[in-house]
């Protein structure tokens, strides 16, 4: 049986044969309030990428653009390689439902080489996976099943639409917490692509409680290559989360991806609106 | 006579009059290594929906992909509005030279709302511009004789091709300035788009040297509405960008643009290439 993750990216090109147009559907495990899940979509159209033949190299940036809410059911991808250099390439993607875009979307995909290397980044302080509690589920928001998270910092109510007594009004807007595939299954490109939407809006953690919110564009940076996903495997991940500034309808939040041994892995922005009166 | 900005800004829609196909050329005052500043390229792409009489609202988002470099001369952008909401509008772009695409770009315009608002960030500690440098002219590299720049911490050797004696690697990639247009032009969204690319490639830092460098893609969020620009005017403002991990041919580097009365006006993210042997 497949997995949740990969039934839901799964794509064919139909009788038409053709790698750059494609039909995929959503999937009720993956389903958000309003919607699927900003990070399956954005699986999705990295998928079909990975899986077009023309591709050459790893995912080095993604950006997604959320145009309009996705309905239950049927949806179509296209993907066209706009220019292929000697060491990158570049995609624009939009997905369509009855004929009316949804996302629009650009990637780059590129190879990697043997260069000079540094981190400078430093991975939020957390103890071990095994120490802390997996959030427990059925959670109200349907596409959370599909993680084992253990919140280190800024967990919130997913298990109902009411904030908990630990979601006051704070100061910070910061979440850090371990996730992985809660069935297994080993981290990959497009599971990175998923995992940095993860975090839950920015606003619901400095509000303390749900507000109309919803992601207009996510950019996602892949600094791993390969073989660092391989060596992850279905390993936990270290996820770290904050916003910079809320006003006027809209905040943008940045996430970062680590692996336990302290790799980061991608490093993703996003800008939000939401509604929420002075 | 017309700022240097405002002339490289300059778009027709020529005989076809179709506000969605524009002509516009490169400018020498603009010129970069290879082609022009990657900032007046943002610059130009978001002015050509500014111009756009469907365009509604003000930048939220705004994401370029550097596809190739773009040739001295004339070029071509196209920019689409694939959706029209009622707080949101979705762009697609393409700036072509001779029937290929040097650039993709796609950007969300949105209207501002009076909501709840905190910005969480917090500028750099910085001396008043008045009491430091301007970073002296003729620039090595020309599109910076646009800017009046005055280092905080991490300046760099722009006057010449060979690093300064104040250029040794170091252990941080952080460089914060300040700076405004050297000829008294005010902000607008266009100019801190430019802006937020004013930032070398932070490798230079790391190594103390040129090294070959490009962005890939770059994203930039604008938090400030028009009102905050328009106060702001010709007045300098404080950017600060580091990086969080180099390696494999790549790196990313993240900015904020800040007021001098402490206003976040944008933040902007981009992944870059580089050739570095290990």
């Amino acid at each position: 049986m497949s997995h949740p993750f990969d039934t839901a990216l799964a794509l064919d090109s139909g009788d038409s044969g053709d790698p750059g147009t494609l039909r995929g559907r959503t999937h009720p495990e993956w389903a958000n309030m309003v919607g699927p899940y900003g990070g399956i979509t954005a699986a999705v159209l990295l998928h079909a990428v990975q899986r077009h033949p023309d591709r050459q190299g790893d995912p080095l940036a993604l950006t997604v653009n959320y145009l309009a809410p996705i309905g239950d059911g049927e949806f179509t991808v296209t993907a066209r390689a706009v220019r292929t250099n000697r060491t990158n390439q570049h995609w624009v993607l939009e997905l369509a439902q009855d004929g009316a875009p949804r996302c629009t979307a650009t990637t780059v995909f590129g190879s990697h080489r043997d260069t000079w290397s540094d981190t400078e980044a430093r991975p939020p302080a957390a103890p071990a996976p095994e120490t802390l509690p997996t959030l427990a589920g059925p959670h109200f928001v349907v596409w959370f099943n599909n993680y084992d998270a253990r919140f280190v910092e800024g967990g919130m109510f997913f298990e109902s639409a009411e904030p908990a007594e630990s979601t006051e009004p704070g100061d910070s807007s910061t979440s850090t917490l371990w996730l992985r595939d809660s069935s297994g299954r080993s981290l990959d490109f497009p599971a990175l692509a998923a995992a940095c939407d993860i975090f839950y809006p920015r606003i619901f953690r400095r509000r303390g409680r749900f507000v109309p919110a919803g992601t207009v564009s996510l950019t996602t940076y892949f600094h791993a290559d390969s073989a660092e996903l391989a060596a992850v495997g279905a390993d936990f991940v270290l996820g770290t989360a904050y916003a910079n500034r809320f006003g006027a309808g809209y905040f943008d939040q940045s996430a970062q991806l680590w692996s336990r041994s302290g790799i980061l892995l991608a490093s993703s922005h996003q800008m939000v609106y939401f509604k929420d009166d002075a």
